[in-house]
Protein backbone atom coordinates (compact mmCIF):
# COMPACT_ATOMS: atom_id res chain seq x y z
CA UNK A 1 0.00 0.00 0.00
CA UNK A 2 1.14 3.50 -0.79
CA UNK A 3 2.01 5.82 2.08
CA UNK A 4 0.32 9.03 2.70
CA UNK A 5 2.79 11.83 2.07
CA UNK A 6 2.35 15.54 2.91
CA UNK A 7 0.91 15.76 -0.45
CA UNK A 8 -1.84 13.57 0.15
CA UNK A 9 -3.83 16.10 2.80
CA UNK A 10 -6.17 18.85 1.79
CA UNK A 11 -7.15 21.49 4.13
CA UNK A 12 -10.37 21.03 4.47
CA UNK A 13 -10.39 17.61 4.24
CA UNK A 14 -12.23 15.84 6.86
CA UNK A 15 -12.66 12.27 7.86
CA UNK A 16 -14.50 9.74 10.24
CA UNK A 17 -12.45 6.42 12.10
CA UNK A 18 -13.92 4.14 14.63
CA UNK A 19 -16.13 2.93 16.64
CA UNK A 20 -14.05 1.77 19.73
CA UNK A 21 -15.83 0.80 23.02
CA UNK A 22 -14.38 2.12 26.06
CA UNK A 23 -15.24 0.25 28.98
CA UNK A 24 -15.28 0.66 32.63
CA UNK A 25 -12.58 -1.79 33.41
CA UNK A 26 -10.28 0.42 31.12
CA UNK A 27 -10.86 3.79 32.39
CA UNK A 28 -10.41 2.67 36.20
CA UNK A 29 -7.18 0.73 34.82
CA UNK A 30 -5.85 3.87 33.19
CA UNK A 31 -6.71 6.22 36.47
CA UNK A 32 -5.43 3.94 38.40
CA UNK A 33 -2.36 4.06 36.65
CA UNK A 34 -2.25 7.90 35.88
CA UNK A 35 -4.65 9.93 37.36
CA UNK A 36 -5.98 8.44 40.44
CA UNK A 37 -8.51 10.79 41.26
CA UNK A 38 -11.83 10.01 42.66
CA UNK A 39 -14.00 11.12 39.83
CA UNK A 40 -12.14 8.49 37.56
CA UNK A 41 -11.78 6.02 39.58
CA UNK A 42 -15.42 5.34 41.58
CA UNK A 43 -18.98 5.74 40.85
CA UNK A 44 -19.87 6.76 44.07
CA UNK A 45 -16.80 9.12 44.72
CA UNK A 46 -17.60 10.87 41.01
CA UNK A 47 -20.77 11.55 41.50
CA UNK A 48 -20.36 14.39 43.93
CA UNK A 49 -17.53 16.02 41.42
CA UNK A 50 -17.57 18.10 38.85
CA UNK A 51 -17.92 15.36 36.32
CA UNK A 52 -21.22 14.26 37.96
CA UNK A 53 -20.34 10.65 38.16
CA UNK A 54 -17.69 8.28 36.50
CA UNK A 55 -15.76 9.44 33.46
CA UNK A 56 -12.06 9.01 32.05
CA UNK A 57 -9.28 10.87 32.76
CA UNK A 58 -8.83 13.45 30.22
CA UNK A 59 -5.49 12.42 29.31
CA UNK A 60 -6.99 8.87 28.20
CA UNK A 61 -9.22 10.29 26.37
CA UNK A 62 -5.70 12.24 24.61
CA UNK A 63 -4.21 8.80 24.28
CA UNK A 64 -7.48 6.86 22.84
CA UNK A 65 -7.14 9.80 20.01
CA UNK A 66 -3.65 8.85 19.45
CA UNK A 67 -4.09 5.15 19.12
CA UNK A 68 -7.01 5.90 16.31
CA UNK A 69 -5.29 8.34 14.83
CA UNK A 70 -2.47 5.24 14.77
CA UNK A 71 -4.40 2.86 13.47
CA UNK A 72 -6.40 4.85 10.51
CA UNK A 73 -4.00 6.97 8.65
CA UNK A 74 -0.63 7.83 10.42
CA UNK A 75 1.20 4.39 10.66
CA UNK A 76 0.87 4.28 6.76
CA UNK A 77 1.84 7.55 6.92
CA UNK A 78 5.39 9.22 6.38
CA UNK A 79 5.03 11.02 9.80
CA UNK A 80 8.27 12.44 11.30
CA UNK A 81 6.28 13.32 14.82
CA UNK A 82 5.15 16.31 16.07
CA UNK A 83 6.85 19.11 18.04
CA UNK A 84 3.65 19.28 20.02
CA UNK A 85 -0.14 19.95 20.88
CA UNK A 86 -1.42 23.28 20.57
CA UNK A 87 -4.50 23.17 22.61
CA UNK A 88 -6.44 20.36 24.06
CA UNK A 89 -10.15 20.82 25.52
CA UNK A 90 -12.22 18.77 27.76
CA UNK A 91 -15.82 19.58 26.60
CA UNK A 92 -17.99 16.62 27.86
CA UNK A 93 -16.94 13.55 30.18
CA UNK A 94 -16.34 10.17 28.41
CA UNK A 95 -18.18 7.57 30.17
CA UNK A 96 -17.90 3.58 30.54
CA UNK A 97 -19.99 2.31 27.57
CA UNK A 98 -19.64 4.71 25.08
CA UNK A 99 -18.29 4.21 21.35
CA UNK A 100 -16.06 6.97 20.53
CA UNK A 101 -15.29 7.96 17.08
CA UNK A 102 -12.10 10.04 15.91
CA UNK A 103 -12.94 13.05 13.32
CA UNK A 104 -10.54 14.27 11.64
CA UNK A 105 -10.38 17.87 10.07
CA UNK A 106 -6.83 19.33 8.07
CA UNK A 107 -6.66 22.66 9.16
CA UNK A 108 -3.69 24.12 7.06
CA UNK A 109 -0.25 22.53 5.73
CA UNK A 110 2.41 24.89 4.50
CA UNK A 111 5.77 23.71 3.90
CA UNK A 112 9.17 23.60 5.94
CA UNK A 113 11.46 26.47 5.47
CA UNK A 114 14.44 24.14 6.82
CA UNK A 115 13.92 20.51 5.67
CA UNK A 116 12.68 20.52 1.96
CA UNK A 117 11.56 17.04 2.53
CA UNK A 118 9.23 17.99 5.07
CA UNK A 119 5.68 19.57 5.15
CA UNK A 120 3.98 20.45 8.17
CA UNK A 121 0.12 19.40 8.67
CA UNK A 122 -2.03 21.29 11.16
CA UNK A 123 -4.96 18.65 12.37
CA UNK A 124 -8.40 19.52 14.57
CA UNK A 125 -8.89 16.05 15.76
CA UNK A 126 -12.32 15.70 17.67
CA UNK A 127 -13.21 12.64 19.83
CA UNK A 128 -16.89 12.12 19.68
CA UNK A 129 -19.65 9.93 21.12
CA UNK A 130 -22.23 7.90 19.83
CA UNK A 131 -24.75 10.93 18.82
CA UNK A 132 -21.75 12.87 16.90
CA UNK A 133 -21.21 15.56 20.25
CA UNK A 134 -17.62 16.23 20.47
CA UNK A 135 -15.78 15.15 24.31
CA UNK A 136 -12.76 16.20 23.51
CA UNK A 137 -10.77 18.28 20.87
CA UNK A 138 -7.62 18.86 20.01
CA UNK A 139 -4.78 20.73 17.61
CA UNK A 140 -1.79 19.38 16.35
CA UNK A 141 0.83 20.00 14.19
CA UNK A 142 2.59 16.81 12.54
CA UNK A 143 5.38 16.69 10.38
CA UNK A 144 5.34 14.63 7.37
CA UNK A 145 7.70 13.80 4.28
CA UNK A 146 7.06 15.23 0.86
CA UNK A 147 6.66 12.77 -1.99
CA UNK A 148 8.87 15.37 -4.13
CA UNK A 149 11.32 17.74 -1.84
CA UNK A 150 10.44 21.45 -2.19
CA UNK A 151 12.39 22.78 -5.25
CA UNK B 1 -3.84 16.35 56.38
CA UNK B 2 -5.45 20.30 55.10
CA UNK B 3 -6.38 20.27 51.75
CA UNK B 4 -4.81 22.64 49.74
CA UNK B 5 -7.53 25.23 48.55
CA UNK B 6 -6.96 28.13 45.73
CA UNK B 7 -5.70 30.62 48.09
CA UNK B 8 -2.45 28.42 48.81
CA UNK B 9 -0.57 28.75 45.38
CA UNK B 10 0.95 31.24 45.02
CA UNK B 11 1.96 33.26 41.76
CA UNK B 12 5.87 32.34 41.16
CA UNK B 13 5.97 29.41 43.13
CA UNK B 14 7.98 26.65 42.18
CA UNK B 15 8.35 23.48 43.44
CA UNK B 16 9.95 19.96 42.34
CA UNK B 17 8.65 16.62 42.71
CA UNK B 18 10.38 13.18 42.36
CA UNK B 19 12.93 11.52 40.95
CA UNK B 20 11.02 8.43 38.97
CA UNK B 21 12.78 6.03 36.89
CA UNK B 22 10.86 5.35 33.36
CA UNK B 23 11.92 2.25 32.07
CA UNK B 24 12.13 0.68 28.23
CA UNK B 25 9.52 -2.08 29.85
CA UNK B 26 7.05 0.54 29.94
CA UNK B 27 7.89 2.91 26.92
CA UNK B 28 6.86 -0.50 25.40
CA UNK B 29 3.83 -1.22 26.69
CA UNK B 30 2.73 2.16 26.98
CA UNK B 31 3.44 2.49 23.18
CA UNK B 32 1.76 -1.07 21.90
CA UNK B 33 -1.16 0.06 23.55
CA UNK B 34 -1.95 3.91 22.65
CA UNK B 35 1.07 4.91 20.03
CA UNK B 36 2.61 2.11 18.41
CA UNK B 37 4.83 3.92 15.93
CA UNK B 38 8.14 2.28 15.60
CA UNK B 39 10.00 4.88 17.10
CA UNK B 40 8.98 3.99 20.34
CA UNK B 41 8.38 0.55 20.09
CA UNK B 42 12.17 -0.94 18.80
CA UNK B 43 15.95 0.73 19.09
CA UNK B 44 16.54 -0.55 15.46
CA UNK B 45 13.77 1.12 14.11
CA UNK B 46 14.14 4.27 15.90
CA UNK B 47 17.34 4.76 15.23
CA UNK B 48 16.40 5.89 11.82
CA UNK B 49 13.68 8.50 13.32
CA UNK B 50 14.09 11.47 14.21
CA UNK B 51 14.23 11.05 18.13
CA UNK B 52 17.38 8.86 17.00
CA UNK B 53 16.85 5.70 18.89
CA UNK B 54 14.10 4.43 21.43
CA UNK B 55 11.94 7.65 22.86
CA UNK B 56 8.82 7.45 24.64
CA UNK B 57 5.75 8.04 23.27
CA UNK B 58 4.99 12.50 23.97
CA UNK B 59 1.53 10.97 25.32
CA UNK B 60 2.78 8.96 27.54
CA UNK B 61 5.69 11.99 28.81
CA UNK B 62 2.13 13.53 29.64
CA UNK B 63 0.59 10.92 31.42
CA UNK B 64 3.25 10.44 33.52
CA UNK B 65 3.34 14.45 34.42
CA UNK B 66 -0.05 13.61 35.51
CA UNK B 67 0.54 11.53 37.84
CA UNK B 68 2.97 13.09 39.31
CA UNK B 69 1.06 15.94 39.82
CA UNK B 70 -1.15 13.81 41.46
CA UNK B 71 0.95 12.44 43.43
CA UNK B 72 2.67 15.77 44.72
CA UNK B 73 0.00 18.07 45.42
CA UNK B 74 -3.38 17.35 43.31
CA UNK B 75 -4.39 14.24 45.09
CA UNK B 76 -4.31 16.63 48.35
CA UNK B 77 -6.45 19.49 47.08
CA UNK B 78 -10.21 20.69 46.31
CA UNK B 79 -8.78 20.43 42.60
CA UNK B 80 -12.47 20.53 40.64
CA UNK B 81 -10.92 19.34 37.48
CA UNK B 82 -9.53 21.24 34.16
CA UNK B 83 -11.04 22.60 31.03
CA UNK B 84 -8.36 21.44 28.62
CA UNK B 85 -4.14 22.24 27.94
CA UNK B 86 -3.12 25.44 26.72
CA UNK B 87 -0.07 24.05 25.02
CA UNK B 88 1.97 21.00 25.04
CA UNK B 89 5.72 21.05 24.03
CA UNK B 90 7.63 17.72 22.88
CA UNK B 91 11.08 19.23 23.07
CA UNK B 92 13.98 16.06 23.47
CA UNK B 93 13.01 12.43 23.39
CA UNK B 94 12.84 10.92 26.91
CA UNK B 95 14.85 7.69 27.13
CA UNK B 96 14.76 4.38 29.26
CA UNK B 97 16.52 4.87 32.45
CA UNK B 98 15.74 8.85 32.98
CA UNK B 99 15.22 9.51 35.95
CA UNK B 100 12.45 12.20 35.49
CA UNK B 101 11.27 15.04 37.78
CA UNK B 102 8.27 17.03 37.71
CA UNK B 103 9.03 21.06 38.30
CA UNK B 104 5.74 22.97 38.58
CA UNK B 105 5.52 27.02 38.72
CA UNK B 106 2.52 28.51 39.28
CA UNK B 107 2.19 30.98 36.14
CA UNK B 108 -1.02 33.01 36.99
CA UNK B 109 -4.61 32.29 38.96
CA UNK B 110 -7.69 34.45 39.13
CA UNK B 111 -11.11 34.06 40.68
CA UNK B 112 -14.16 32.61 38.77
CA UNK B 113 -16.57 34.94 37.23
CA UNK B 114 -19.10 32.51 37.43
CA UNK B 115 -18.36 30.68 40.69
CA UNK B 116 -17.64 32.55 44.18
CA UNK B 117 -16.80 28.69 45.53
CA UNK B 118 -13.94 28.54 42.56
CA UNK B 119 -10.25 29.85 41.20
CA UNK B 120 -8.65 29.47 38.63
CA UNK B 121 -4.53 28.59 38.55
CA UNK B 122 -2.45 28.51 35.50
CA UNK B 123 0.50 26.13 35.73
CA UNK B 124 3.35 25.46 33.42
CA UNK B 125 4.58 22.19 34.52
CA UNK B 126 8.41 20.79 33.05
CA UNK B 127 9.57 16.88 32.85
CA UNK B 128 12.99 17.40 33.61
CA UNK B 129 15.70 14.75 33.32
CA UNK B 130 18.56 13.86 35.30
CA UNK B 131 20.61 17.15 34.19
CA UNK B 132 17.73 19.77 34.80
CA UNK B 133 16.90 19.83 30.77
CA UNK B 134 12.96 20.27 29.99
CA UNK B 135 12.45 17.48 27.78
CA UNK B 136 8.07 18.00 27.79
CA UNK B 137 6.60 21.32 29.24
CA UNK B 138 3.03 22.16 29.45
CA UNK B 139 0.69 24.81 30.12
CA UNK B 140 -2.95 23.98 31.75
CA UNK B 141 -5.45 25.59 33.89
CA UNK B 142 -6.86 23.94 37.00
CA UNK B 143 -10.15 24.48 39.03
CA UNK B 144 -10.02 25.00 42.53
CA UNK B 145 -12.17 25.44 45.47
CA UNK B 146 -11.44 28.39 47.75
CA UNK B 147 -10.97 28.36 51.27
CA UNK B 148 -13.15 31.38 51.75
CA UNK B 149 -16.18 31.98 48.76
CA UNK B 150 -15.45 35.22 46.87
CA UNK B 151 -17.81 38.25 48.58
Amino acid sequence: MTKLHWEDFETGAVTLYGPRLVTREEIVAFAAEFDPQPMHLDEAAASGTILGGLGASGWQSCCLMMRMICDSFLLNSTSMGSPGVEEVRWLKPLRPGTNIRLRATVADKRESKSKPDMGLVKFFFELIDDAGTPLTTQTITLMLGRREPRP
